[in-house]
């Protein structure tokens, strides 16, 4: 039996899922809080130490003091400006040497990744941990796409596999052809919102969200939930499509009976290898 | 001498410029306005027709009765969803020949062109006319990008590339590393606006507009006047850069007043063939 799950938490209700399969589960967790990103609910009645994004080697000795040896990185994450970083000693170094200002969201993600690995860490997926989240292909709810939301979505593949080249963003929107917004850190809620007023008449368009191509996974799927649904549904979409395998529907049951309701579409795309 | 120009006239105030230039050189002009885009001010005292989107046939037989033979299409242009089109039957035709469902911005806009050009009209570029506003490389003003700005425009640059490879957007926000927004259909005023609540503590961010990979450049460049100045300052940006050679500075001289007085920089990027 390994030790305790470590748990270095971001936004979102996902952390405290995980805390709480290790809780029920017997294995136990130890978590790493990020000041400005994760819940308070996630932190409550379990290890955990808070600390300032850039405070790594308070973290790594914590983590090693209570065993965990398997660490798990989940939940969005604010990624500061260089400027707003007060990094400890050890941070510095690991950033010189990392090139960590050369880097986009996804480059530092898996740099952070191969770093924790060089301590002596393992570094486990979400997915892996909690695979019952990750999609899967097909249709989730009562509706389908028509054939014209199918060519949304693919063309709303397209451009978010060629920004994710660039290391941008892993959501557009996309309504009868038209991209009427992409994602770069402002999130797939505020995207949502903006693309409402931006919606033309007709039939409505759809949210596709992918991973991107060479995408460290064990650091940050796109993940959609009930509140995904019911944003989109407010901008007038007609649907969701998430890549299957390689993005996170969290709270599925109450996801589809959400989709349902509002009369959208959520399907999981396979996308080959 | 050519008869007059046809100007086929998108919104803003450089289809008003065009009309300035070819009634003051005496060649003269006559403008399609369309409904929904074109400012009234542009057609204000010289020949001109306003047509829906879609009624080709229309525009064409009175670019022909007013001996009209060299065309050029200037001004941003809301591009509609199919279904707002009412588009006459010479229209349907074109479009089901176009193939017009399945293409990007650019490649509707290179499709227009090249019917055109099939009907017997010459397509002019608007900086072929209009060269005095054709960006060149260099520093625009009093103020010049910083090691850090330039690395934000390379970041800028690769990634506006990258979605344009996908035909999509012509704009994007980077600060320190960090790209804070890309442009879709919103347009650069709204990006701009969107990525000053989104913008990190530390140095400000710039703004990059550069043209697609490929770009049908008689049809759509990439343009920045007073207005994106003031609207870049609001944001918190230190500074802008276009593409040198592939982007428009409409107002030169007011712009660089603008962007001396805000303290930002602009500057043309040359980048190669």
């Amino acid at each position: 039996m390994p030790g305790p799950l470590g748990i270095v938490a971001g936004g979102g209700h996902l952390p405290r899922r995980l805390v709480d399969l290790c809780q029920s589960n017997g294995r136990g967790a130890f978590v790493i809080a990020l000041e400005g990103n994760t819940e308070i609910s996630t932190v409550e009645g379990v290890d955990h130490l808070w600390i300032k994004m850039g405070q790594t080697k308070r973290a790594i000795d914590a983590l090693r003091r209570f065993g965990a040896q398997e660490l798990v990185l989940i939940g969005p994450v604010k990624r500061p400006a260089l400027s707003e970083l007060r990094p400890d000693g050890y941070t510095i170094k690991a950033m010189a040497k990392l090139g960590f200002d050369r880097l986009g969201d996804d480059g530092i993600l898996a740099a952070i990744v191969r770093h924790l690995e060089s301590e002596g860490f393992t570094i486990r997926g979400v997915d892996e941990l909690l695979g019952d989240l990750l999609a899967v292909a097909g249709s989730y709810g009562r509706f389908q796409p028509d054939d014209q939301a199918k060519a949304d979505i693919e063309r709303g593949i397209a451009v978010v596999r060629a920004m994710g080249a660039a290391d941008v963003g892993q959501a557009a929107v996309v309504q009868n052809g038209i991209v009427l917004g992409v994602e770069a850190v402002e999130g797939t809620d505020a995207l949502l919102e903006r693309c409402g007023p931006l919606r033309r008449s007709g039939l409505g368009g759809v949210l596709v969200k992918v991973s991107k191509p060479g995408q460290e996974r064990r650091a940050d799927l796109p993940t959609v939930g009930v509140r995904t649904v019911r944003v989109a549904a407010e901008a007038g979409l007609r649907g969701i499509a998430v890549e299957a395998g390689g993005s996170l529907v969290v709270d599925a049951e109450a996801v589809v009976r959400a989709a349902d309701r509002a009369g959208l579409f959520l399907i999981g795309i396979d996308l080959g290898a």
